[in-house]
């Protein structure tokens, strides 16, 4: 028992009242762990904020306790963002979810950090408006989460990523002062761009409070093309073509022979019959632009070597090959106990050469490694997939390779999920002494103390002056 | 004379040769301004780096003597942010220029920061590659510049501003360290997003040796129309509705009746006969794209309210209607000895009544002020004509009421042009003392003793730690 959290703790209840502070174990249990295999400690307590005055008194209380905080959206995070790895407390924000207003004149969405992506998406949509980040789990996940994370999606390929798309939020820091980052306007350089300084930190910087977000005009029409290829590495080499061509896709991703293969074992009608690797295109427009974009991209997918291109005659194809994504997660689970699911980029045309490598990894270390992504920006979910705890050494081989391997082509350890707890000890592959510095010391610029979400990104090591 | 300040010099000498290290009066008086009409004191001395040693010998030298490092490039800022406001040294950055490569695979442009932004522009078109960013110094500015002070232009509408193309950077700080930030991959988000801390800070955190920007495909055609409006203010109100109706522009800019009266003075052959208010809008897609996009803009600005809208029937109509802008410099500069080119950004709703207030100032303060901009963003150009040091008051205080006015209707200081010297003292109309108190925390983490750039963006009083 320590003793300084234990007052901690109390003085969160007085502060907040009893109903907004959870010290019971099942939810303190339930709390310590995202959507990774991030080895996890129960934290100390779970608080509900309900307002940014919540946040703000929480932080600065456990600031002044000296009690670790670690910022919570909806837990779907891959990387261990709001794993429990110290003693801490859990700042849940998911109460704090309204979306307070969609401005069409500005483009301009006002919501809380704890709303769900999805439901963004349908209030968008409802008013032929368009958010365009599409995380694989917008039905779940929360913005503030999306932007602590930057999250990407499929449409990233045309569209960006989350942090495209925050133009200014409120946020609270570790000393419990509110900021307002960042402008509602469409344009504005005013300042440093602390905005996206806190887009993309994995809540080791600032809790969110409020986001202020770009929305678009929502495209008329969408469509979908599947083209099927020979084999992984002949889908992997039609990337760069595809991009030269200039085609006009809003989505390019890639199912490898495995991921084919593994979805047909579980629903033999989502893919067409016979096909074993493969890219999902999207395109959007008006009707008119969509019709001749996607006969465009339907000739440059040709011309880069499909073997054949289905084009989605009605939204029920597109559908169907996106379940794809979905059977795919089903069956993944159903090969093994155990899964990991990384998050690398290579720049596009290292993409086969990559694939190769994955291929080559499997092999030597004995594991099941099926891949998909968002390959149009060079993005790949590598998946290691294993049962027993004795097979663990030889996935921490696999995982260092496919590192050092990406690092080695020019990519980077993380497209869309941070660096979180799990990547954190890879993190000097990529970035440099010097460059981990610099982060450490704007870390300690707005953390003194070293308590908002510590050990993530990097390690909390002391921080010394330059 | 400064005996610390005469050692600095002696030893950027000795380090990089005297044929880098200009000490000559008439250098050195040409380098102390920009563009813009700081007040400026004569700096020690002129280093011109050749590489990325030369920048990191400067800025470690320097720290280590305590002289001040204005970094520079073109010198076409217009806020100040290459004014030399302290005992400094400035570090021409010019002759680092070179395009190092463009790659049609990653998409993705590598240069160095001198090179002139039409240049990049220019390679990148011959080759069937686009640039987005389009300052309207592209001729003469440098990408250096222009992702220091994060400069827009008119294609910012639809393609946004210069941060959204820089994926990452070498860049090295005060203590002479060089630092690769960001990536050169199409997506990545590992670590803090250090690139865009230092896009847009003004040379006040660290110097850019090379810059990694992406490109994108040409659009294969650009069609122009030139809307005609009873008045201003009809011309500010039809710019919603441009946007509510999703009219699929690349950029919309506003001329008021003074530019439109001043253009017509120096040139009646430029604008058609007639027109009193305007806004010019570009188009731009395959062919075929093109002449549909133009056409539901053309019904779109007719339903704003438009008297009369013109469409390009070949490119010769579309460059006249630009050389508005050139002709308007000219004439502007014709109509008085003074100038100041404000850059305010307001929602787009409160655009007619901004105009209304820039009106009321002007006669208040009977000043002449005409204005144009990137009116799609929100973005006002507000000049202030003045001929006599005695009218400066009333200057001062026209640029105060407009900043107030600014902030006021939800607006923002700086579209493009950033913050500099000129505008500091203005920073917290804006932004809370916590705010800023942050970004010099962020400054002093990365350049303790306040050498960098000093007393631009905000004052260099002496940071104290949260």
């Amino acid at each position: 028992v320590n003793h300084r959290h234990e007052r901690a703790v109390l003085a969160l209840e007085r502060a907040l009242g009893p109903s907004k502070v959870n010290t019971e174990r099942p939810a303190r249990e339930a709390m310590a762990r995202d959507e990774s295999e991030t080895e996890v400690t129960v934290p100390r307590a779970i608080v509900y904020a309900r307002d940014e005055r919540d946040v703000a008194s929480t932080l600065s209380l456990c600031n002044e306790h000296e009690l670790a905080v670690v910022p919570r959206g909806a837990g779907t995070g891959r990387s261990g963002g709001a794993a429990v790895i110290v003693p801490s407390v859990v700042l849940d924000t998911t109460a704090l979810r309204s979306l307070k207003s969609i401005d069409r004149d500005e483009m301009l969405a006002v919501v809380e950090p704890g709303l769900i992506t999805g439901a963004l998406h349908a209030q968008c949509e409802s008013e032929g408006l368009f958010y365009a980040p599409d995380p694989q789990s917008a039905p779940w996940c929360t913005l503030g989460g999306n932007v602590a994370e930057n999250a990407g999606g499929p449409r990233a390929y045309a569209y960006g990523v989350t942090g495209d798309y925050v133009l200014g939020m409120r946020v609270v820091t570790m000393n419990g002062v509110a900021l307002s980052l960042g402008r509602r306007t469409a344009k504005g350089v005013t300042g440093y761009d602390m905005t996206s300084l806190m887009v993309g930190s994995e809540g080791t910087l600032g809790v969110f409070t409020e986001l202020w977000l770009r929305v678009m005009a929502l495209p008329e029409s969408v469509q979908a093309l599947l083209a099927s290829f020979e084999n992984t590495s002949a889908a992997a080499r039609a990337i760069p073509m595809l991009v030269r061509s200039a085609a006009p896709a809003r989505c390019v991703e890639l199912l490898d022979e495995h991921c084919c293969a593994a979805i047909r074992d579980v629903d033999p009608s989502v893919l067409p019959t016979g096909v074993r690797a493969v890219l999902l295109v999207e395109v959007d427009g008006d009707e008119h632009e969509c019709e001749r974009r996607a006969a465009r991209v339907g000739e440059a997918l040709t011309s880069a070597g499909a073997l054949e291109v289905f084009a989605s005659r009605h939204g029920g194809d597109r559908e169907r090959w996106w379940s794809a994504r979905r059977v795919l997660s089903r069956a993944l689970r159903a090969l093994s106990a155990h899964k990991v699911s990384e998050d690398i980029v290579v720049p596009r045309t290292q993409l086969a050469r990559m694939l190769d490598e994955v291929r080559a990894i499997a092999e030597r270390e004995q594991l099941v490694m099926p891949t998909y992504g968002h390959a149009g920006d060079g993005n790949l979910h590598v998946n290691i997939l294993w049962n027993d705890h004795s097979e663990r050494p030889r996935v921490e081989r696999a995982i260092r390779t496919l590192f050092e391997r990406t690092v080695a082509l020019g990519g980077t350890l993380s497209g869309e999920h941070g660096i979180g707890a799990l990547k954190r000890d890879y993190l000097s592959l990529e970035q440099s002494p010097t460059v981990i510095h610099a982060q450490r010391a704007i870390k300690h610029a707005l953390d003194p103390r070293g308590l908002l979400n510590p050990n993530k990104v990097f390690s909390s090591a002391t921080h010394r002056a330059c």
